[in-house]
């Protein structure tokens, strides 16, 4: 996210999934990676047994980001109210709400993590259901000013937090955080 | 601030003026403190030769919190519509804008820093000015929910910034941006 909470720019679009310039966010993965950020994705990719991505995101992804295949080597999990009209190999599609997609993610993911990926809705529902046990942010060098905000809506109660590690590149801050229950 | 990006609670009063259980925030500079935290607190001190605050801190805290008295070693500017009811030493008035009291406080400094430290509306109005030159932060460990917002509303326009370094303690990680113009 930027330093001001966005994870994507305005005008998210199947086209530009990210929104304006979103892709900024991102950079510390391309074109500025470090060999530091390239262990930290495939730590994050090696450590995650399933994962779980909202309807929005997948819908504007799947045709064009993902060029209609799963880019997971591992289990995908849809939460969505229908299944969509696109349905892909890799994913299921789970339409009773974020508990059972958690259920079915932990599941099929054995001892590995479940890594629920956004957007930032379903993360913010999994927040307030105080469902993570852990966050791991990538905190980007830039003041976004509007888009969409991962922490917008997360209920009234707070949230506290244990710092397990801070790994700095010259793209991102990374945090890991233990929530506290 | 947050991790969600609050620097203060709700229901901010004179008795209160981190507003609900705002302190959690400033316990890097009290009983979570490490050496590290309380050189980088010496630091942010030692380096500032004038303060900018808003009229909203100035006047919640200036009898309760602050005791009557300035809490500053180096002359403090209030960027305020109108003087206010309570003056006292060591504070300068500024009714004609955020970019006057700037230039008030750049000449007091001397060749030191002028440390604009909130509340966040002056920030906010600062940060659209494009005025600072550097931006330290210090992220806490917790998921506030709500309150006041560090970077609600600045404006349309990303803000590029280059890390200059982090400081990693238990109960908070600095970072110091440089503000790319």
């Amino acid at each position: 996210m930027s330093l001001d909470g966005f994870i994507a720019g305005t005008g998210i679009t199947k086209n530009n999934p990210m929104g304006e310039g979103g892709h900024r966010l991102h950079e510390w993965l391309f074109k500025s990676k470090t060999d530091t950020d390239e262990l930290l994705l495939k730590d994050i990719i090696d450590n995650s047994g399933a994962v779980i991505v909202g309807a929005r995101t997948y819908t504007t992804a799947i045709e064009d980001a993902w060029d209609g295949e799963s880019p997971f080597t591992f289990p995908a999990f849809v939460v969505c109210h229908h299944e969509p009209a696109i349905k892909v190999d890799g994913f299921t599609y789970v339409t009773d709400g974020v508990v059972s997609a958690l259920i079915e993610a932990r599941t099929a993911a054995g001892n590995k993590n479940v890594w629920i990926m956004g957007g930032a809705n379903i993360i913010q529902q999994y927040l307030q259901l105080k469902l993570f046990d852990e966050i791991h942010i990538h905190i980007v060098p830039v003041l976004f000013a509007e888009g969409t905000r991962l922490f917008d809506v997360i209920g009234k109660d707070r949230i506290e937090l244990n710092k397990l590690k801070t790994i700095d590149t010259p793209a991102a801050t990374h945090i890991y955080y233990e929530v506290l229950k």
